[in-house]
């Protein structure tokens, strides 16, 4: 799989998300990761200073939402003059309208979210799914989503970070909450479990170890998540008044 | 795997979850139903008089819980002095306490709850939990455990009411809150979802098409819903206010 002339693609990011991105990309790149926190590289990266990773044809940000204006100052003044952007951030509005903001005219810029994470993606990605939102020109979006369907076999979803942050209000604002709670509430049964409760406990599972600046970014940084969870508690307060009642 | 001389096993209660215990005794009971709702028998069950069914040396009771002492009120005078009952309802405690009231001296008494229902049970039991209750005599109740891993190949627990209801209060309490609250938000995203949101969702579907009797049982009949109810929703508040936080 691997191509004698991989063109490079810069990381900046090299966490848990970080790693599994340049593990399906190494095969099509050349990745050169650029992490503060991170001082060795693996199979998959060479690890190397913020200035060359940014002055790759591709750079990818895979840096917590909150980090990212930071991030964007950063890189900037090393970006080459036609470099292809993509933040793979949880939320899509804020960054897109941050990176628009921050970086030159000229840089192609375009948002991603992988609906699956290091726990949800350890077995392998195929057929799992991405949404790829446009910020400047179309085209880049599109580019970025064939690549995602041709070469990483993803079901790919090309949407406005609008819709995108409209539904993953929903998706990852209701699972990260109820989550919450029911960690909270540990140690759970594991004994006399029903299936539907075990798949509740999977879903927990699955976002367990995921950082809380994860947390943050989906119920903070999506401008449609306060009013899913005023929706949620509101509900939740109908069917306790509800169980009151029975 | 049908005896040629298999015993009469009386059930009460015809409908989703008594045709899914009729489908599994089947081949080592004659299966003898009762159900007013219910006018056809098939190939599981010969439908029958409650007075006939009530005579058998082993009866189900497949009634929702809330209907139990009716029942009980209408069996008795028709049970077999040394015959079995036993009900196979959500909560433990309640029935447990029920059925050693009205039943006369010397019959048998244990309580069941099939961890499973129609919708996980559907594509076969093997290998599914069930807990067994003792009611009056303990060795009751090992039989019908033994006929359960043996002949059922179902994973067994041994329990008492008290410690069943604890548990089930858990799994079976939060699960259908979740579940209820969840319902009443559809429609809900198909489209960018997650690992971890379909587990949630699967686990709803699960519950989806239970009977209110069962939300009824589960959230008001178990003795300690309540508690667990109530740590949930403080928990959410909690919840709610840290993200309002964040």
């Amino acid at each position: 799989m691997t191509s004698p002339e991989r063109p490079c693609l810069g990381l900046i990011g090299y966490g848990a998300f970080g790693r599994l991105t340049a593990r399906h990309l190494s095969a099509w790149f050349e990745v050169a990761a650029y992490d503060p926190a991170v001082s060795e590289g693996d199979a998959h990266a060479v690890l190397t200073d913020l200035t060359t990773a940014a002055a790759c044809p591709v750079v990818v940000l895979a840096v917590p939402v909150e980090a990212l204006e930071d991030t964007l100052s950063a890189i900037r003044p090393h970006l080459a003059p036609d470099a292809l952007v993509i933040d793979v951030g949880s939320v899509k509005v804020k960054p897109a309208l941050a990176m628009d903001a921050a970086l030159p005219e000229g840089v192609r810029i375009v948002g991603a979210h992988p609906l699956f994470g290091p726990q949800s993606g350890k077995d392998g990605i195929v057929g799992l799914r991405i949404a790829v939102c446009p910020v400047r020109e179309a085209k880049d979006a599109r580019r970025v989503a064939a690549f995602c369907r041709h070469a990483l076999k993803l079901k790919v979803f090309q949407v406005t970070p609008e819709d995108h942050d409209r539904e993953a209000a929903v998706v990852q604002g209701l699972t990260h909450l109820i989550a919450r709670v029911l960690l909270n509430m540990e140690p759970l049964p594991t004994r006399m479990t029903t299936a539907s409760f075990e798949r509740l406990m999977q879903a927990v599972d699955m976002v367990r170890h995921d950082s809380p600046a994860v947390f943050r970014a989906i119920e903070r940084d999506n401008p449609f998540a306060a009013e899913v969870r005023d929706r949620f508690f509101a509900l939740a307060d109908q069917a306790r008044h509800d169980v009151d009642e029975l």
